[in-house]
């Protein structure tokens, strides 16, 4: 199997999580693409995935998938054991229902926001984006505001409950620590406690797949070309 | 078990094809809620689903299991025959990935133009909107391009394939149906040809499930207040 992705990007970070997490990242072949320079809104990458997004899957019988829901529920299933995506019905539908809202509440939210009402990734990718640079700019600002009422939700979620989807580390989890990456990274942060959210935060960051962040940092030249 | 929706509208339909497709309607209780008149926005219902969306599963045990991908996910399972949402993993992965592109590509964008770039369900909602109109508008009307492009894609999906994620019909089937009813209420409709898209869409509409539209329709009153 391959996957195209590029180190240190929140979708690509939540698929190192899992390939980790289900001790398949020594099987894996990593393909980088270079998100700065536009790579991937070019043809040869929109023939994997016309989304235009990583990461992108490759199976060995050549079959593309990407989002990264998709591909976590590949990976997950291959060893009969999804203790990532559920096993139950209940567990299934309460990660997937929490996962869509870590994507439509946080994740999603904060990149709208990135991509519309700051510079985002810079130069190359403007040409991919609508030219009504002042209603894009409202539109994520009002984006903003949707990640900040997300991390109040799950920090209330959380005081009930030691994970997003339940008692056990998910599909969810993921994505909502993948959502608060990518939410410092865009400077998007809450003058808030949210003393639930920040411990389960700390907790996660020290599971062996989160905390063993190698191929999981930005490349150096890329956190140049971010300006950092 | 009780679903909490409203007849005719998309994502309802949704689940009232599942739940014919797997034999399961007549064993769910219905509790229609008021969406031209926001009741799905008050206190009551946010209780039940803190995103004020439709439609919400009950289970017995209480738990409310909200997004329809995630009370398919519930009830698909629960026969231990999950031929909607896939069997095997690349099938669950082929399903989760097409029923995304549905939800962004189209489903989601029809929606986002119809209750940002029209008056959508009426005066009882505008309370519950950004008051930043233009904004919002243009956005909107960008949405309607992402779904006309969605057309086209899943046309061009459908020319090499006999259901959106493969060979029979699935989850992600059910999500471009729902999103092509909300594309006609919205007025979205695309000039090109799409003879595959229409093909698909005319066997789908004959699939019983999808035919026996009992109970899937609007109700006269909510006709008339929608103005038709």
């Amino acid at each position: 199997m391959k996957i195209f992705d590029r180190p240190g990007f929140p979708n690509p970070a939540r698929i190192r999580i899992v390939l980790a997490e289900k001790g398949l990242d020594q099987q894996i072949e990593f393909v980088s693409v270079d998100l700065i320079g536009a790579e991937h809104k070019q043809a040869e990458f929109l023939a994997k995935n016309p989304s235009g997004v990583l990461p992108v899957l490759q199976l060995d019988d050549g079959t593309y998938i990407s989002e990264s829901t998709a591909i976590t529920e590949y990976l997950d299933n291959l060893d009969g054991n999804p203790r990532l995506t559920g096993r139950t019905p209940k567990e299934k539908a309460m990660i997937h229902m929490m996962q869509r809202r870590a994507e439509a509440d946080l994740l999603d939210a904060v990149g709208i926001y990135f991509h519309h009402a700051t510079p985002g990734l810079g130069a190359a990718l403007q040409a991919f984006k609508s030219p009504d640079w002042e209603s894009r700019r409202q539109w994520g600002e009002r984006q903003r505001e949707v990640a900040l009422n997300g991390m109040r939700y799950f920090d209330t979620v959380l005081t009930s409950s030691p994970f997003v989807a339940g008692d056990t580390f998910s599909l969810a989890d993921i994505t909502v620590f993948a959502g608060l990456m990518f939410a410092d990274v865009a400077g998007i942060s809450s003058t808030d406690g949210y003393a639930a959210l920040n411990a389960w935060r700390a907790k996660v960051a020290e599971i062996p797949s989160v905390k063993n962040r190698s191929g999981q940092q930005f490349e150096p030249d890329d956190l140049r070309r971010l300006g950092f």
